[in-house]
């Protein structure tokens, strides 16, 4: 038994710290983290007092890794119906990554190891990206036999762009760091043991400089992204849920087996 | 005499392959290759019984050469009316490419040689591409006398990126396989010998994966895509067609001559 | 004594040359500057018959610069009130910018050296854009405790790609001319001795091309922009004029201090 998981949170001087924990999971999000997640950024961006000295967050995986993905043992218990699947996606994995998006402290992500799925989401919420050398990117979700929600396809693809998008999401491709570094995604990448202090430089340099300018760039930024996905797309977004691809893939990964997908 | 060209189309297992051919014209489009193109991606589309086993579809153009452009020898034709010009690119030039966009099948580029003005269209319409170290991209139709069609620039203006789309069109420029890749054009590079057998690879992985996980998410992706030109900018994109400039483009292309232009 | 700089313009054959000239502060742009590269560019569009002969623009700075930003000097006379702050960047900024976007002649630049803020917003209004080796890029103006205009974010955005305009808007991160080559931001990087002479070539063989496609690439490319700023964030954009950060930044700045940024 590994729990579900939990978001670590923790400042030092004007940093905040925000880890995400799941040991034996390459830290997985399950949806408590996600709601944990949640939680975190609205307290950051709420002006608490005893927060009002924090400048930067720094957003980091525990153990080596970034994220490995959703956690998949809990899949079964809500997706194959489509008001749970909705409920998964609008409310825990969009609470979490809106409330990233919505913070106004600059955010900078230091990514080793597996940055899968749901870590290319959460880092697609951060300002600036760390990465080490060997740390590996995807959302080989296509293997699972469902697609990624228009929320966070719509996330994933202004970040990392349309190109990459599709590789990870129609090939199941995983793409190493400089390849992201080429892409536009990530804005360094370091020796994997450097990976923790180079984002600790960066967020400690963003400190110094003027925190309302910060805000306020952030803000405008926001208010120029493109409009979020319109409500047809999203009213038909999760009627695969009880289709039997859909179960298929994670039946199978749950069993360890490989997927066998039919006609669709 | 070449003939008008073709669009040879097969399938083999999972893959369907669409080739580009139009012998001793480096599969230059000819109106009726577009039409061919924008019927065989309609039939894809369609479910069709016999298509049924198709999961992905690599396109690639004959005899060591993707495209390279238009057909000009049949410009003279119809491109010096105003309507002659409207119904080429939106009818048969964005029947062909609207019929690649609209398919819900994932697309594999395999680009090797020329990749030139329909040919950077045909591949912007393509999901994954690949292309050989030699190939040599751009859109010099400046040299002709003529812009880019408005939902033409927009669609290789958002794959290829601004600063691309301006250095083809303004410049002229031709551009190679390392720099389209730097640019995030492309997907992947490698030796000219390999660009069919690595598309194939590429083709045969995504065969495996969840085929109504692709559909959903190239459904999600053409969803979020920028709303196409506007009515104001479509009513006029065609008012050049009898200009001097247009005319001594393609006059003096056909003539093997260096054309001499005006005050515009 | 060193002046409110001012713009050279010159024009040879078919190329014009627009050159920022403000001897001892690596032409920082002062108001004046920014209202004569309006006046500027507005000759140029507007088919004067002097002009009538020019076919493409080069952009330049002087002295082995291209514009290390804003004049500094001349912000306390205005900066601290918000419907001068408004005036200017709304009026004086944007006058400028929006003249150089609104050209239908391609306009090259030719960045040498630094390349900051100011200079950076100019670069983003070129269609092509050759740099040297050693040309350094950034705007940060988070250091003088001020955000970017929404317009101006957006046009940088836009063009050097939202990671990069983050990492040097939230960073204050200056960035080498390889590394804006990779972003997608410059066309081409060269020996610092040949941006002008590359500059030059370019410029010279957009002159042989077809100007009216230029034009209208340049119009259609335009004409599929993103919306300009809302109403809602343009309102509130200014309101930070007289907050003690914006005053302490520039205060410190002018009084060669560091400055102390407080809670915002």
């Amino acid at each position: 038994m590994t729990g579900v998981g939990h978001i670590r949170f923790g400042c030092e001087g004007a940093l905040a710290r925000v880890t995400l924990c799941h040991p034996g999971r390459l830290n997985a999000m399950s949806r408590a983290m996600w709601r944990e997640l949640a939680g975190i950024f609205r307290r950051l961006q709420s002006g608490a007092a005893e927060l009002a000295a924090v400048r930067a967050v720094v957003v980091a995986g525990e153990g080596g890794h970034f994220c490995a993905g959703g956690d998949i043992a809990e899949y079964p218990d809500f997706r194959f119906e489509p008001q749970g699947l909705r409920d998964f996606h609008e409310d825990d994995v969009w609470g979490g990554l809106s409330a990233m998006l919505d913070c106004d402290l600059p955010v900078v992500a230091a990514i080793e190891g597996n940055c899968m799925g749901a870590g290319m989401e959460i880092a697609s919420c951060c300002d600036i990206r760390v990465a080490g050398a060997a740390a590996r990117f995807g959302a080989p979700i296509a293997r699972l036999g469902f697609p990624m929600a228009p929320r966070e396809a719509q996330l994933v693809a202004r970040e990392a762009g349309l190109a990459t998008a599709r590789e990870m999401l129609l090939e199941a491709a995983v793409l190493d760091a400089p390849t992201l570094l080429q892409r536009g995604f990530l804005n360094a990448v370091v020796d994997d043991a450097s990976v923790q202090a180079e984002a600790t430089t960066r967020a400690s340099r963003i400190a110094l400089l003027a925190p309302q300018a910060a805000h306020l760039n952030k803000q405008t930024l926001r208010a120029l992204l493109p409009p979020p996905p319109g409500a047809a797309l999203l009213a038909r977004a999760y009627d695969y849920a009880d289709s039997p691809e859909h179960r298929e893939g994670i039946t199978a990964f749950l069993h360890k087996r490989a997927p066998v997908f039919g006609a669709g």
